[in-house]
This record gives structure tokens, C-alpha cells and sequence, in this order.
């Protein structure tokens, strides 16, 4: 059918499984072309094609809802409720985001981008329904990854107390993002392979008539016996001691299985976990058969070999840079491990994987585990590495004060996907980080302007044993430019001036020094003078440098790619007012006081005031008329 | 024996299990006493008395590493390693922790005082120990409480996935510090009840033996049996799941069966679970017989008759007072729902719970899952009141970002114990919150004056609609003033002059402000005139009022029971660049960048410099000579 055509899931009410299976394969063939142009989540929205079209044929979206954990897998979704004619601007400015968002359709009732947050809103709509004493199905709609993140652990076990009516859809793809780890897989792979037993459950049906009534004893025994039973019987024993009724496994991709079970579980009280088994990539064979998550997000690829449309760059990319400099280091330092939570892909620890498999946990989407179990290598004089991307280091905040800085331990942070990361949007901007690391005491913070000073920089934390330290790093690639031989060590706190200049300053770091570079320059042949200093130790600060500013009363503007409260330019001017230089000039350049949308990093920053001309007009506004063309 | 005397575990070593009753009761007898004058946790150490004397016995501290999970528990371990003589000085300045604090004691491995993180630090240790192929024991002592924390959940999954040899002590006195929630509470309950039943067992073998061989499928299918029987036999279900030997459970009490199971525990590879059965407060029997946790942590108390020492206080407690307001609003309001997670008591919400018993939500110990429940709720246009101590929401910031400010979500956060907290120490100052809060997009934060602007605040914030909006307040009480009748609105982003005054300006908020009157007015009779205003919003700021101090040069002091670094006064200085008033003169007074110990506020706040003199010295400094005497 005309999938352009669809307003909403409506018409799926009057179609059987033959045009649901039509529907299905148009919906695969539209999807491979699109994200062959767009890129975008490929292998998770073809496992959900069958299971997506089943939810919206058998409940009633908006009134039932839908909360599509991490989200990623909305884009069937997003088909089914009008959205196909935005396919082309899939994650692009002002185009369709890639999770679910309130602001497009009635039908994306809860918003998503970080893991495991469906099952705890799913409890506060539970709870709202039945205060409000309405009639609704509630239906959080979660991966076997994200099930391992301790917030959705959190919920089972609230939900499985109160009871709750609710429709855990446990969508199991046998991976998260990169194959899936943690005992809990193993439970989910027993249930997968284990079938059905009636014979079973007869004969110890049997058995249970024969325990022998003693007193008050037997009670509880046969309690106990039929607490056993279940597990033979309903196959989830992990979600029934939690108090779920369990049903499953079924095939997610089978109209007619999906159907059953819906319908059974609309029926049953309490909360339900349906195990659903669907295949990642379903129905493309380069993403059926990958194994290692590069089919998860794509690019743009060619449909026809499944080849990815490569950008021509020889640039090493940040987290590779990152990761294989760890790599280095750890050939001669035995103390050094690497903790990934799901991510050994993205932050290109294979290499490190590979040569050093016994330094290498990935401990599956954990983060706050990964950064406490950080902390406890390093009260072992180890020293651990954390590759996390700069967003989901928010969920370990705590353990960052509590376990890491409090205790003074030396962990090293390589913050990934720091500053806009575009096209993943809202959810996954990196730009809280500085805000939400710089008040803790004890953490070094720095963010290196090249991959040369970033092989320097990773070099200089894993030698660093003070305490804990942090080194951010944005999305993307390096600069491509000559790499030194030997590694060196950056003393702490120390800046970089990159260029003299006597009528005002920028202080910046990492991904905007090119611009202030530009600016500065182009200034300079206007006739002003413009300094621009590396300010790589954003805590603590160069402070004989900033002294020297403040004492040469040098106008100052800072820019950071993240938030502007709180932030670096905060630093300067805490530093400016704290040692008294009451009349300092100082501008501050940086993300401002609201949610930064998708779209490319430079349609962003443009958006929010941050290009070559704004630094310019900006510089301008603060440096004194008298010392132009000085 | 006196305690007094002990150096260090060793003793241990030569002591019969007579002579450990006899030590089991002098140390519950000194803790009787010695916290009936300084206060303390007395019944989680009560409860584990034995516990703790035979791991000391059985086990080599330091060479074998005990982790206490939360930590208030470890007060026995304090007195075996030599710290008797210092219980005088239990959570007072400069004196005993009470927590575990690796600058007391070797023994002291690791430092806690939020919940849930041992078995991450455990992980941490073990696999530091196998890659430096060292030999000795790690065991977390956890509570089942902890055990809901998300984190813990995490790391079980992963200690499982990885089997590495440990031994997690789980000691399950029935209760966190309210009593325990949640379904995996139900599973514990069945365990303890369980007791062994070898004859199940046997016919169960027997049965096993009956199960016909029917070509590939009867491996399949033994094993599956195979893992029912377990569920009969271990009795440890839900832990035999993800990978762990499940021992027990075991009399915490009775040395004979924690020796016996320790021993077991030490030859078996991979991670162990040992279930202890313990009696929080045992040996005193007001304490035995609490039920609702207030003899979880006390004050001063008269052992005979187990009264607590009244402190005589007219004034309402902030944490009734902002629980009792709620309450009366809900009486009107039907979509105002409370959530706690595992602070029921601390919080002062059973008035709220026994009114409206199903508008209630204790979640355990689940802070991530608090607050996104809270959002889930608040999409469907209820108004969650999250009543959480400052200092556990630090584990609920992502949630904060993503979940509620993200998604613009009308929660209400009744942030408790916000500053320092006094003799719980660094690990639960709140004094964090508004620099990890101001930053995030859509937030309101504010704090009142008094119990009286206090209850108008938390009207103001169920009235309001418009997104998150948080109440910070201090822990203890008010000042006994008289309250309104009425409940009024104040509008957002509105300060209040609390004292008019032309040479210097003093912003402060909440506990900091009869410091500033009380600097301000003796600054007035030495012919200054100091204005002191209520700054009430710490976001947004009150930019009329801002403006208005600017234009007309009034020096600013900023005054905050909280982190300096992207805290309040960075804001202020921040609106002042902002706006170009680049010749501010603005000074913050507020806490440093280090983490602060226990001992009462006033000692900290005298360290910290942040007394009335302080204020009246860091005035003068800012305010121009000229205008004194003015």
C-alpha cells in the first residue's frame, strides 16, 4: 500500500494477517531505501515491523499507550501514525527525530533517547489510570539490553508490589546494542530454547497429591511446591518471583502468535511480561547478519551490497584515537583496564578487546555500576579507564561524587560524543558534562584541541595518580594532522597560547578553537589584536595565565560547546570575581538555557549563536574602541 | 573484656565460641550506652553484632577486604579495629565517623553512606585481585534494603555473568530503614520461611529418573527439570538465576551456623550468596520492637526506659511541614500523588499516607525509578510530589535532565536535608544540588525563608503548571513563627527586600539568612547601610530586581549553603556579564571546593567561613570607603 497515505493505524482494524504481511514487506522495502539515503536505526525497526503493526491493530494508541524504550525502534511506529512523508528528513534540522517526541503526534506519548526509562513511566501512567479510575492498556515496549539498566531492575520490582495491570512487551533480540552481556541473558537464553512441558506439570501435579499432610506444616509446603511448579511450568521464573505473569516465548514476527497473546494478556490481571523473540535486521540480509551492531545505526549504505557509503576521511576518529592510545599504554602498564556499558563498538574497543580480553569489561547498559565498579579497581591501585559517552554519564552522577571524587580515586574518564552530537538530537547532546562535573572537588577536567594533544592527554591521565581525572573528546574525527612519536605528559592546569594578540582574549577548548581561530584572524586584519590561548584544563584553571589576563585587564571571551550555566566561561568570570578583578570584561560564548533539537553540529551552532561571525561581533561588542587599528 | 584495649582483630583468633557471646554482649552493651548519649545508628549495629564478630574471626581484615554497603552498620567493625576508645566522639567535629572512612583505619576498604554500591566496588576488588593474581576474600555486607537499588541489581548481573569469587553477605533483617517494599521482599520472605525440605528433594530425583528418553530432546529437557529442582533444593531462586550459590539462609545470631557457612562459602568457586538472618536492634528491646524505624538512626535516648531525649522545639520540623502542606492541598486536589523512595519516616509523610493510602508511593530504595515514575504520572496531568533528601537525588540526575526537564514534566521535588547536614558527614551533605540542578533547561528551583514562606512555596508549586519545580529546605526545624491561614501563590522569579539599604546588597536564601540580617544591622550601626534581600529563586533569578542592584552599582555579596562552583552566586555574576554590567562588584560567599566532614553545622559553617563575621568582613570589603558613615 501507499504508505505516504496513512494518517493513522485506523485502518489496520479492517485488515487480516494476508495484508498485514503485505503491510510488513511494505514497510521493510520503504524503510531500506530510506535510511539507505538518511541512515538512521535500521537493524532495530526491521526486527519490530511485525510487532509494531500487531500493537497498533490490537490496542487503541493514543488512549492505550505506547512507551517505546530508548526509542530508537519507533520508526514503524512513526510510519503507522502519519509520519511516512517525513521519512526523507529522518534526523536532519527541523526534520523527523529519531525517537519518539511529543511534538510530532498524539500517538508518542512518552519520550525516550536514554535506556531503561519505559517500565518506570509505564507505572506512573499505570498509576495514574487507575487513580483517575480509567479504562487504558498500558504497554512499555523494552529490549533485553535495556532490561540490564539498573533504573528498569528498579521498576520491575516496584511494579511486580503494586500489581499494576500493564503489558510488558520484552522484546529480545539476543542483543543490546553490541551482542548482550550479564547473567540475565543467560536467563532470557534458557527460556528461549526451553519450549513446553506439560508432561511435565502432570507429573508433578501427581507428586504434589502425594505430599503428606503433617500439622501445620503442609501449608506452606505445597506453597512452596507450586512456587516450584511455576518455574517448570510458565518458563519466566525471573519475572514471576518478581510478580509478573509471564508469557512466551512468542515469534515476533507471526501475526497470529502475537494476536494470542495480546489477547491473553488483556485478559489477565496484574502485570504481564510477554517475551517476544524477533530477529534484528529482519528481511535484510546484510543486517540479519551482522553480529557485532554495525547495522544498529548505519549511515547511508548501498541497498544492493549492503556496503556503507564511506566519507572519504583520513582522520582517525576520536574514540579509536582515544581507545587505541589506551591500548598503547596499557602494553607497558599491566594496572590498566577498560569499562565500557554496552558501547565496545562505539568507543572502538575491539582493538583493546582483542589483545587484552581479561582487561575488558563491557558490563551491559550499567552505568552507574561501571563507574563504582571503576572506583573498586582503583582502591586496588588499578587503573581504570571508563569509556562513556558524555550523555549517559549523567545517569552515574552519584557514583562520580560518591565513589569516585569523594574518595579521591584514580579513574580515568574518556567522556565520548562530548558537545552537539546532531543528528541524535535532544536526548544524546553531550553538553551537561562540564556543568555537572566541575563542582565536584577533586576532578580534573580537560578537553584536548587536536588528536596529537588527545594522544598526549590520554597519556598524561593514565600516568596521573592523584585522583580522579577526565578527558572529553567530541563525536567524529580528528583533524588528520602529524602525530607525534612519543607520548607526552601535559602538566595539570596548564593552557596553551595558540596566538598573541594585546586587544582581547578568547579563551577556548577543543572543537572551537578553529573558530576563534578564524575569528581572531580575521580581526587581526581589521586592525584589532586578538589573543586566542588553548584552555584545555577546564578544572582547574590555568591560573597564573588567567592572573596575567586579568592584571593586563585583557577583555576576555569564552566559548564552550555546553551549557552556559555553570560551565567554563562560569569558571572565568568565579575566578575573576573570587581573586577581586571586579572590573573585568568578560563575554561567554556557549550553548544557552534550553533543549538543543537534531539537525547537523553546524545548523545547530549557527542556531544558537556560535560561528565564526558571532565570535566576531562578540569580540567586537567587548574590546575598547580606542585600540582598534591600534 | 574492655573494649578499650583492642587493637586490632586478632584476639579474635583465640576465642571460643563462649568467649565470642560474652564480647557480643560487652559490645552491645557499650553501643547501648555510648549512643544513648552521642545518638547513632543503634539498631542496624545491634543486628549485627555476631554477624560482624565472626567475619572478623573467620576472615583476615585487611588482607581480605569487608565492604559495607551503606555503611551506618559498621560500628562493631569499628570497635574491633581498635576504635572504642572514640565512640565519645561518634559523628561529632573532628571526631568518629560514622561511616566507614579509610583515613580512621586500614580496616576501612571502602567508604559508603549512600546505598547499593558495594557489590560494584566488590566487582572492582575481585577483578583487581585475579588480574594481580593475588589470593583473598571480598564480601559486600548488604542489606536487603540496598539490595532494590538499581545499582546493586546491575552488579549482581554482572559479578554472575563474570563468576568471579566472592562472597556477598546479605544481611536481611526484614527492613530498610522503613520497612521493606517491593517483590523481591516477597522472595526473601519465602526463602525465610522455606526451611529445607530434603524429602521434596528426594521425589523429585525420583522423578527425574522417570523422564522418558525421547531422542534430542531429553538433554533439553533434564536440564530444564534439572533447573526446577534447584528452586526446591537451594532455595535461592532468584539469585541461583543470575549465576550466584545461594547459601542459607542463616541465624545471623548463631555463631555455630555463620562459622559453618563461611567455611562452605570459602571452598565454593564463584560468587556466593550468603543469606543472614539478623534482628535489627537485638539485645535492647526498644529497639527490638520498633517497627517503623525509629530506632534506625536516633538521638540521645535514656536506656532504662528507652525515651528519647526530647530537644524542646516549638517549631515544626521543615520535612512536616512541607509533608503536611502537601497534604492539606491534596485534600483539594485530587492529582496530587507522593512518592518516597525508602524514607517514609525521614520525610514526615505518614500523615499524607494514612489520609490518602493510595495516592502514596514508597519505592524503596529506587531514587532513579522515583523520579521517573514521578514523570510517567505527571504526562498523564497528575502532580507527583517527590519528597528526596538532596543528597540521594544526586543518583536521580539523568532522570531530572531526561525523564522531567527534558520532556517539561510538572513534577514537584521536595528536595530535603538541602545543605549541610551536620554529623552524617561528607557523604550526605546536600550541598550539591543546585549546582547539578541550575543548569538543566525548564527547572525552577527555590528555597524559602521560613516555615511561613515554606508553606506558600509548596502551594505555589502544586499550583503551578508549567513544568519541574523544585523546594529545597534545610534539615531540623523552623523557627516556631506564627503561620497565615492562607496559602498563597508567589510568583515565580520574584525576590523579596527583606531590608533596605544603599551602600551593599547581601542575596541569600533560606538558612543563610538571619546571618545576613544579623551582619547587615550590625554593619548599620557602624554607619553602613546594607540592604539584604531574599533570593528566594535561585532559578530563574529575579531579573527586575537584578537589573535594578546593577544600574544603580550596588556592591553584591551572594550568600549560599551550597557548592560555589556553578552554584547561585555564579549565577548572579553570570546575569551581570550577561548584561554587560561588566564593572559588577560581586563577591560569593558559599562552600568550597572540597568535601566536608561531619560535625554540627555550625562548626562546619565557622570552618568554612561563613559565619556573621565573616559576612560583615567580606562586606567591608566590597563596599567603597567612601560611602561609609555615609
Amino acid at each position: 500500500m501507499d504508505l505516504l497515505s496513512i494518517k493513522d493505524p485506523s485502518f489496520l482494524k479492517e485488515m487480516n494477517n494476508e495484508d498485514l504481511k503485505e503491510l510488513s514487506a511494505d514497510i521493510r522495502k520503504f524503510l531500506i531505501e530510506k535510511l539507505s539515503i538518511t541512515g538512521g536505526h535500521l537493524g532495530p525497526n526491521l526486527g519490530v515491523v511485525e510487532l509494531t503493526i500487531a500493537l497498533h491493530k490490537e490496542f487503541n494508541s493514543p488512549k492505550d499507550k505506547f512507551l517505546f524504550d530508548v526509542g530508537h525502534q519507533s520508526y514503524v511506529h512513526k510510519i503507522l501514525t502519519g509520519r511516512a512523508c517525513q521519512f526523507d528528513t529522518l534526523k536532519k534540522y527541523k526534520g523527523l527525530c529519531g525517537f519518539p517526541k511529543m511534538n510530532e503526534s498524539e500517538h508518542d506519548v512518552w519520550e525516550t533517547g536514554h535506556s531503561s526509562t519505559s517500565l518506570s513511566g509505564a507505572m506512573g501512567m499505570a498509576a495514574a489510570r487507575d487513580l483517575k479510575k480509567e479504562k487504558n492498556f498500558v504497554l512499555p515496549i523494552i529490549g533485553d539490553g535495556a532490561l540490564t539498566g539498573g533504573m528498569a531492575l528498579e521498576a520491575l520490582n516496584h511494579i511486580g508490589h503494586e500489581k499494576k495491570d500493564m503489558i510488558v512487551i520484552l522484546n529480545d533480540n539476543e542483543m543490546s546494542i553490541a551482542p548482550n552481556v550479564g547473567a540475565l541473558h543467560s536467563v532470557l537464553g534458557r527460556l528461549r530454547t526451553a519450549g513446553k512441558y506439560n508432561w511435565v506439570k502432570d507429573e508433578l501435579e501427581l507428586l504434589l497429591k502425594k505430599i503428606p499432610a503433617v500439622g501445620g506444616k503442609v501449608a506452606a509446603t505445597a506453597e512452596r511446591v507450586k512456587d516450584s511448579l511455576k518455574y517448570l511450568l510458565v518458563s519466566g521464573v525471573f519475572f514471576e518471583e518478581l510478580g509478573f505473569t509471564y508469557l512466551g516465548p512468542v515469534d515476533g514476527h507471526n501475526f497470529d502468535e502475537l494476536f494470542e497473546n495480546f489477547r491473553y494478556a488483556k485478559k489477565t490481571k496484574g502485570p504481564v511480561l510477554l517475551h517476544v523473540i524477533t530477529k534484528k535486521g529482519k528481511g535484510y540480509s546484510p543486517a540479519e547478519s551482522d553480529t557485532i551492531g554495525n547495522w544498529h545505526g548505519t549511515g547511508p549504505y548501498k541497498i544492493e551490497t549492503g556496503d556503507f557509503v564511506k566519507t572519504v576521511t583520513t582522520a582517525p576518529a576520536w574514540s579509536s584515537l582515544v581507545s587505541e592510545t589506551v591500548r598503547k599504554l596499557a602494553r607497558t602498564d599491566e594496572r590498566i583496564v577498560a569499562i565500557t556499558p554496552a558501547m565496545p563498538v562505539g568507543s572502538k574497543l575491539e582493538g583493546f578487546a582483542s589483545e587484552f580480553p581479561e582487561r575488558m569489561y563491557d558490563v551491559g547498559i550499567a552505568e552507574q555500576h561501571a563507574a563504582t565498579f571503576a572506583a573498586g579497581l582503583a582502591t586496588q591501585k588499578m587503573k581504570p579507564f571508563l569509556a562513556i559517552y558524555s550523555t549517559f554519564l549523567q545517569r552515574a552522577y552519584d557514583q562520580v561524587v560518591h565513589d569516585i571524587c569523594r574518595q579521591n580515586l584514580n579513574v580515568f574518564f574518556g567522556i565520548d560524543r562530548a558537545g552537539l552530537v546532531g543528528a541524535d538530537g535532544e536526548t544524546h547532546q553531550g553538553v551537561f558534562d562540564i556543568a555537572f562535573m566541575r563542582h565536584i572537588p577533586n576532578m580534573v577536567l580537560m578537553m584536548p584541541k587536536d588528536e596529537n594533544e588527545g594522544q598526549h592527554m590520554v597519556n598524561t591521565a593514565l600516568k596521573y595518580d592523584d585522583g580522579p581525572i577526565a578527558m572529553r573528546f567530541p563525536r567524529g574525527n580528528g583533524y588528520g594532522i602529524p602525530m607525534d612519536d612519543n607520548l607526552q605528559e601535559i602538566p595539570i592546569g596548564t593552557w596553551d597560547v595558540l596566538k598573541e594578540g594585546r586587544d582581547a582574549c578568547i579563551l577556548t577548548f577543543g572543537t572551537t578553537i578553529p573558530m576563534a581561530m578564524e575569528a581572531a584572524e580575521y580581526l587581526d586584519k581589521q586592525g584589532y589584536s586578538i589573543k586566542v590561548v588553548n584552555a584545555r584544563f577546564i578544572k582547574p584553571l590555568d591560573n597564573d595565565m588567567m592572573h596575567q589576563l586579568l592584571e593586563q585587564k585583557m577583555p576576555i571571551l569564552t566559548i564552550e560547546e555546553a551549557v552556559l550555566q555553570g560551565g567554563f566561561g562560569s569558571a572565568v568570570i568565579e575566578f575573576a570575581h573570587e581573586h577581586g578583578y571586579h572590573g573585568a570584561i568578560i563575554d561567554r560564548m556557549g550553548i544557552p538555557d534550553r533543549f538543543i533539537e537534531h539537525g547537523s553540529v553546524d545548523q545547530l551552532l549557527a542556531e544558537i549563536g556560535m560561528t565564526v561571525e558571532d565570535t566576531v561581533r562578540n569580540i567586537k561588542r567587548i574590546t575598547p574602541k580606542k585600540q582598534k587599528r591600534a
